[in-house]
């Protein structure tokens, strides 16, 4: 039996792009992680959503390990949108949808606009995963640079106009990190997101947000795309996963309504009633603002001590942008990122080489992503120390 | 903004053929659910759940709270292999992918195998959720009755020759549900298992094995096609919906390491860590063997009670097939069951109208499903009665 001749074209094609399993190397026991976007082990409440199980099933006994039944799930919908609605975010039920994490809802939007002749724009560099997302499903795309202040909108604009004038198609959506940008750590201005918005307007396209990252801001708040989106253009992407836990895969969509009802449609892994009422019995009983509070102090003293030990142990060459928020660093070394990784794993620390977060892999070589959110302090520091060690031998 | 413009091809056309939301109407509070493909609420293990999620974040802390950390995850896949290879499916790591239940397992497959063009064989009547996904991916399918025995293999070989002889495409996978099949109970003989793998060779098509009952037989035991499988055409789909507690979400698909691989690389949910390693510890402290003649006895109990209701409060001219495990009991009436579905509900008792089980909908217009699994004995018997009622109204 020749089981390759069972694949749809589809899938042969997207195995062939990107096989599974080839990205990252494994990474050694004991190597020092500052590759993981991984939330701090400290900060993941563990005591609290062991109390939020308990008293859910205490409380609606069987009702949460049905297919439906359950309030709570109505009410994560409903605490959700409240979150939401703090950040200016305003949506009814039927607008925003439960997923299971961020990336299930990046795919959930691919498929339900996605066509294989769709141009999708992407920023570059953005995140990895994403894109490996979007070529599942087309082959077409124009990516636009990230500087300091995010997505380049005037250059954004010219490559629209110069292909409008040459009849080529245009991008049915953009997708933009626009806060704390996963990799670079950088944040688009006001002034660029009512551009953004404008454009999308003027040449008829969606705006994919995600967000993942918005509510860790160490100082002063970005207004996400969709608070300002007058025309239901954005699709917001949201996630619980860097601010409460990502193993409850608790995600979620803000749109307009059609869209919604089009994800759902294709969501097939139905709801997770035990995880998601679980994770309203915690939020039920959680004070998130304080909560953040501490998110954010915490993340930010490690952000510092990452760029202090940046500053103090790798060659003066190296350059990087200084985050506000989010939980990574982005760095422009003067060395090949991907070659260099296995001798930093071999001295025992990692980091995600630049290449990967670009839809054109050369423009990433010299970039790597380091990331402050999970190693402690002193284990930083550390590691920092041997990227020195890694780095200083190749200039 | 025109939302609709913006849709692909693929998902108008799945919204045309089928809009989401205009199923089944909504079933009123306090209406007998005979319909609920649900596990009892008393057969829910709550208390042994609560321990098991108790015990993980204990022992584990923010492991299982992560993307990647617990153990359990791999654990899971282990003790699900060995609940497998009790029946008979012997299956190494990578041939495990563990899913969102059965439902995701079904579209992961849809999407790795289906094209646009691709023909799918199903039974008539079928599970109708995957008629659904599969409807996503194509239009283009076959149907081939079911009776007592299961499917009819040897409609199913002449259809297949027939269209061989005509030129005609051949299918690329049969959908079946050879045990205790939803909707109609009925079971595939051990002589019919035999021939749809000799077919699957000699006609050179995949078999999408939907074993969700396969456990909760009432007196025999059936072996899966999986098991009888020596040629990798099999795709074995189970799920812990039907024996422990669907709200987990957790599935699986058993099938040859290429195939694993596609939908691993499709299913971008990420995996489950807390829903996955909860389940892990709930299986390492549970007497499964108990658990399961506990459920045997208890739903063949209920079904006998719900046979002996029909006998009693039906009219003579319904026929349905007694069932040997499962959920499920299948009735042929002598009326519209959809039209009749109002006055049911109006009378106080739920079924699923057969015309939703069938890929030509006319087919299934006199049949009704009705589930012997949720609603508690008295329940079952009074709902059964009412139904009579409706019945005798329209004889």
């Amino acid at each position: 039996m020749n089981v390759e001749s069972f694949f749809s074209k589809h899938s042969k094609e997207a195995l062939k792009n990107d096989p599974p399993g080839e990205w990252m190397p494994t990474i050694p026991e004991g190597c020092i992680r500052l590759s993981s976007g991984y939330p701090a082990p400290h900060l993941v409440p563990v005591e609290e959503i062991k109390t939020a199980a308990i008293s859910l099933l205490e409380e609606e006994k069987d009702l949460p390990l049905h297919y439906l039944g359950s309030p709570k799930k109505k009410k994560l919908n409903e605490l959700i949108r409240e979150r939401l609605a703090l950040r200016g975010i305003q949506v009814s039920e039927k607008e925003l949808l439960i997923t299971s994490g961020a990336c299930q809802a990046i795919d959930l939007i691919a498929r339900i606009l996605i066509d294989d002749q769709t141009l999708v724009a992407v920023e570059a560099p953005t995140y990895m995963e994403a894109l490996e997302i979007f070529r599942n499903y087309t082959t077409h795309f124009i990516s636009i640079p990230v500087d300091e202040h995010g997505l380049q909108t005037d250059l954004l604009e010219n490559l629209l106009e110069e292909r409008k004038q040459k009849g080529l198609s245009l991008p049915r959506f953009l997708y933009t990190i626009p806060t704390f940008q996963n990799p670079t750590g950088t944040t688009m201005t006001e002034e660029r997101r009512k551009h953004v918005l404008e454009l999308a307007v003027k040449y008829n396209f969606l705006i994919l947000e995600d967000d993942a990252y918005g509510e860790l801001y160490f100082k002063t708040h970005a207004t996400p795309l969709k608070a300002m989106d007058s025309d239901g253009r954005v699709l917001h992407v949201g996630s619980l996963s860097k601010v409460v836990a990502p193993g409850m895969r608790i995600g979620w969509t803000a749109a307009a309504p059609e869209f919604i009802k089009a994800m759902a449609w294709f969501k097939k892994d139905l709801d997770h009633p035990f995880a998601q009422a679980t994770m309203a019995a915690y939020l039920e009983r959680t004070d998130m603002r304080e909560r953040l509070e501490t998110l954010r102090a915490t993340y930010q003293a490690k952000c510092s001590v990452l760029l202090s030990a940046l500053e103090e142990y790798l060659p003066k060459s190296v350059f990087w942008y200084v985050p506000e928020g989010g939980y990574f660093v982005w760095l422009r070394v003067a060395a090949d990122t991907s070659e260099l990784l296995a001798q930093a794993l071999e001295e025992g620390v990692s980091y995600v080489p630049g290449k990967y977060f670009f839809l054109i892999q050369e423009e990433g070589v010299e970039y790597l992503r380091l990331s402050f959110s999970y190693a402690d302090e002193k284990t930083i520091i550390e590691g920092v120390k041997r990227l020195g060690r890694v780095l200083r031998e190749v200039e």
